[in-house]
């Protein structure tokens, strides 16, 4: 990192939640000296970009930071000699996710964005992006740190780890807002929580909820028994675990885990909102229009409030504060999707999961787990099957490790909807599968 | 072994598949030197074991062999000295079976002896037996060899292994009737054949076919995709899985794997058969009705054919195979259930695998297999903790644990499924779980 | 921890580094509430128990802390309710440790305390001692912590972590120690650097150096290899490496690997030694005579500087540290022996290791290490196995596992010297080892 | 394997052992269907050749076989669609090994030629020559078998298995040599006994010794205590194990464990044969020239007795019963040098090692082991870490690799020896290094 400051460069810089990310390095100025952040889109993203850049410098100007901020759709400018590079964008736009969302349903089966049949569909689109993106890195900053947010995000970032020299972590706002929302419902700060996560990016379990050190698990279960309780997620449906199955888990499941545990329940509300409102892609994008029309309004200069509603809260922040570390080599503890490398030794080495890990100015350094309770350790071994069979499929246009990704997904689990739904996705997708060609 | 010959005590004596086992070690009467064969019943099944008993005697009588048969219902007589002793017990009879098959498809689920949630019923019942069996052969026999087939007979054979000091073997005929089936798909013998085993009783694959040493895998699969293919189990839904499915999988699966893999299918062809023909129980007990008054008829003296069709063929010749090559100490090979211990990498060390093993006089030796092939690895695993689980409920009476082993499995794969049947079946088999109560 | 305060009880309190602990807990009173410090020693340690304790009462009174100092020779009355317990207790006292280091010699092997064939003397004795020591705390202060510092440490924190449910931690003061002389190297404070360690009590190695994050490893090799370098370990006799191998090393040997790498040099040293002034232990036995009379003098009211000479500094101020962390729940990272639970993969999850650990309220928590580097992993995993072999042996009085320890340690490598020195050592040690009755 | 027959080649045909190898093949004619045998060797090698190759027709003659005799130093024209590869190559002759044991000895450590720093240079030497022969073998014969025993044998294999995609089998005469002297002290046949093997080449124990399955270790044992007993391997100086030793142990090592337990006896040993008679490659090279001369005898037709003086006896009986097993899909049981696969659960996967195997058309298949015996894991896991670093210190040249296996070796065993004796082993053997150039 030179002496110039720092630059970065935000691949999908077009979306909506960049706001958040300017909000973020205004905020540690002080702490953290960006220099250059550049916004990358590719062209259909112009106009979005144009908006978002325009906001981005009122909310620069105003705070008065020391930052520039570039616009451009090309990434190799973008990307030489940045020292970070942080990833959230979306392969094939919001049209492709809502017909991720709504290719499971016509198979009675749970449409969902990063999981499931849908988040196959994602990921089949994105990881190829992902290793794109990875190797110009390698040509053109191979020494930045690749942040990704671009979902889904522990797979996406196995596929780098494992198929180029880029160094990279994978992020996730679900962590943060456990613990956020443990923190209101023990009226505490979150500073006093530890959370003990054991799993993978969105199938994550905290094992343990500690109180100053103490251990609160049993009582965190009671107060989410509750049936008043509400979650932060606000792309999840809400539908309630039976205090049975709580008590008898143990454990404090991440939202996106109903879609596991309680999948004829959760299928019903999707096929239900389907119906009224649109699935959850299409919800996004009416969002989204509202929020760039408010990110066009010239007075506007600070992150708006609306921006909470979209979903993804707290991921940008995620990120800076990531990135605070590294630089500043703070030693903190912060929940991030890394290498495995024995860390969890029910999962591969060359899995990536997600885990408290102690960062620093060379990465993030996960506390190691040993063994995963066995009552969650079949899931998930199973989904991560599921994720690097996918890896290999999106890499490889291997067809046959799709079909048997899929049928062994516990949201699909059955060879024949996973050989019918394969063929869909792979027809509709055809312009962003190339290796399927 | 002593000079006296061998003294062998089967638990579950006044079983139909009896004559099998009595036809098994008169064929090898010039090897295997069985001097007295205990046929071990509860008082329940008095009636059937006296049935058994005598026909035996007439076999034994005709093939002019040398082998006592003892009829007891003192378990401790039968085990003092025994120098092999084999399970084929059903904990809590028939009854009990048609119970574990109604009860899932209350909440249209599959149901099933060995698997899903009546094989979880049924594990329930039939761990606490089988490690009563274990601990007195640990006072009366405790050199002695215990070969399960009872059911489900891998997970029985690890809990055994695992709690008690007892060296046990598990079998399947599973194995067996694949191989014998390529054999009529290869016109050639099964001797000529090597299937390359990988997975646990229920849930195994052919990971290869070698026909005189030569890979014919690819064959074996367009052999089994021809739709006039048939399959020998008897008690498994005859129902097709699509060429591209097997193909893609490019390994034989066990005819189980279609409750998994083809489970909507499967579930519509139970649901249809306990409303024709009642459940496979219900079937199963006609037939052994059939078979107790076939085997009453004092001119009967050798093992009478309709056996075959009762679904367990083989399983008793297998288990006369086995205890041969350990006593002749034969070096050769044998699909068994034996102790993992590193043999499949991706599964715990203490887990039970059903395995090509070479079988002297110390037991099963399982030829290394190294890594699962990633499309059968979760699955495979998820089934696993499944099992764990259910050995930990079934001994501790651990409601929690029992609760998770039901939502995780494939076949259930729902919370509140689970949480139901649990329910059912706590309550419906009240007199069989003493560890429950 | 009750509102009381804390009670800490000392378990070789009459040592000559207590004052140093006193210090310890006089420079936190702030922070760290101790109330009540139980001074404990057997019946042969009273006199220097009583100037340690009068000594330590005088320190207190002048720093005004409200910290009460008991002596005891009654462990039931120290443990009861404890806190924390400390162990410093050095079995059979300096007598053995002199005979331990002169036995070797006599068979021209390496005489030392902690390592090779004097400290496996050490371990036969110490064993049952700690392991008696975590018995009594299950009874009296279940949930206390063991914080253990008496030798060989990480050996027997392994015994009392595999043996007894007691939590607890090993210390050492050699990576300090190493941090420090780093510090010193680089003109710059401990906190500056980082120093990655990898291996077990006495046989770590610092795999990489970062001063601000920044590797510096390959700079602070040359630091080590410049000849004017000096070491801060009092204890060890100064020998050099050639830079050549340290090159090739690449990592950072903490003092004790010079027994390994430098055995002949170091052997020639100790024999010279051992003539001109006398073993370690005859040096100690007169560096300890002085102190104690420094002790006595009525106006010493704080920790004296010829303590530092004692080979063991900064061990007692770690412990302190610890402490600190642990009732505080501080989550900073310090180097301590843990169970390993798979943070190495390349030796057994149940082998203690030394680590860099997060430390909080539920005790230290290693970072994640992998896999160890080729270089250093087979000495490693030899000298593990020779420890866990040793634990076997002492528990267990089992005289196979005993030779066959020693036999392969690096430092005996001989079946036949093993076999004399372990006659030797088993009977001039007999009133210290009834296991080997 | 075409109709025409097998074509096997033999590299470094011009040995003293291919008579053996005829004699195997001509032994196995029925069975084995050998037409063409190509004997290559190197330019300096073309005498021997000359010899050996006459003879071998003589002896094929006189036999009867329809087996032709091929000698060329055209090592493509051989490997073209070769079945079968023998390698028994000595990099850089009988002078090479001389200069190899006669280093170590200078340094006072055993000089040996395939352990220590004797094997270690015959390992930098050898290990680019057998990537060599494999590299060719990829584009003339990519699905010949290799049949390694070229020295050092285990290291080698590996070296292979994990550097190119050749399929090889390492073999050493050890084993079956330990099997037929154990059955001469049992007074039975070698097919009666069956020794569990565990460890790797020339570094190998039988955990268990069976006679007709019954475990007869310890009496095993005691046959080898009584001094009268003679081993068979003629390479290794006579040195007895104390009976207290070997009795503490519980297993059966290797000859050449001598060199590690007994290595200040067998240093002695070697530095008085060295004064007396020279060291092994200097008796041996007398043997040799000895033996050629009988070779060139044209009334010589069969093998003469003279050769198994020579060392090796069996290794090529080995390679042609390992052959016959391959080719006839025997699944007999044999012990060879295979990857580990996870067998050895305390070796690394990649690791090659020594173990009963299952032979059948698709190659060995070595039985499930688990983990190693605690009291020889740890020499196990240090050995096999040296050869780890010395194959990468071979094929990259690497020095530092280089200067740490040495230093670690158990027969090593210090940094500054390591570094004085690398230096010589490099200069003297610069001509076949040119990986250190």
């Amino acid at each position: 990192m030179t002496e110039r400051g720092l630059k970065i460069a935000t691949i999908g810089g077009g979306s909506s939640y960049t706001p958040e990310l300017i909000e973020g390095f205004i905020k540690r100025m002080d702490v953290l000296p960006v220099k250059d952040l550049y916004l990358v889109d590719i062209p259909e993203g112009q106009e979005k970009l144009n908006i978002v850049t325009a906001f981005a410098k009122r909310m620069v100007e105003k705070a008065g930071a020391d930052l520039r901020i570039h616009a451009t759709t090309d990434r190799e400018e973008a990307l030489k000699d940045a020292d970070f590079v942080t990833t959230q964008f979306r392969a094939g736009l919001l049209d492709s996710r809502i017909r991720d969302e709504h290719i499971p349903l016509r198979y009675h089966k749970i449409g969902q964005e990063t999981t499931g049949a849908g988040g196959f569909a994602n990921a089949l689109r994105s990881v190829p992006v992902a290793l794109d993106i990875a190797h110009d890195m390698e040509r053109l900053c191979p020494n930045a740190w690749l942040i990704n947010f671009a979902n889904p995000s522990g797979l996406l970032t196995e596929a780098v780890l494992n198929h180029t020299n880029i160094r990279a972590i994978g992020l996730c706002n679900c962590p943060i807002n456990m613990i956020n929302d443990m923190s209101q419902k023990f009226s505490c700060s979150a500073d006093d929580l530890f959370l003990d996560f054991v799993g993978i990016n969105h199938l994550i379990w905290a094992q343990k909820v500690l109180l100053h050190g103490k251990d609160v698990t049993a009582e965190a279960i009671e107060k989410i028994c509750d049936a008043s309780s509400k979650e932060i997620m606000a792309n999840i449906p809400e539908v309630h675990y039976s205090p049975e199955f709580l008590r008898s888990l143990g454990m404090i499941p991440v939202s996106y885990l109903k879609y596991y545990y309680l999948q004829p329940q959760m299928l019903e509300e999707c096929l239900a909102d389907s119906k009224s409102k649109g699935v959850r892609g299409e919800v996004v994008k009416s969002v989204e229009s509202e929020l760039f029309t408010l990110y066009q309004d010239t007075d506007l200069k600070e992150k708006p409030e609306q921006l909470a509603r979209r979903g993804g809260a707290r991921y940008s922040d995620a990120a800076c504060s990531l990135i605070d570390s590294i630089y500043n080599n703070k030693k903190d503890i912060q929940v991030v999707n890394v290498m495995n490398s024995g860390c969890n030794l029910d999962l591969p080495e060359n899995a990536v999961i997600e885990r408290n890990c102690v960062i620093d100015s060379n990465g993030a350094h996960p506390i190691q787990i040993g063994h995963t309770p066995l009552k969650i350790r079949g899931l998930l071994q199973n989904v991560k099957v599921y994720e690097q069979l996918t890896i290999q499929a999106a890499i490889y246009g291997d067809r046959d490790a799709a079909l048997q990704a899929l049928t062994i997904h516990p949201l699909v689990n059955s060879a024949e909807t996973a050989r019918l739904m394969l063929n869909d996705i792979l027809s509709e997708n055809q312009a962003f599968l190339p290796n399927f060609a």
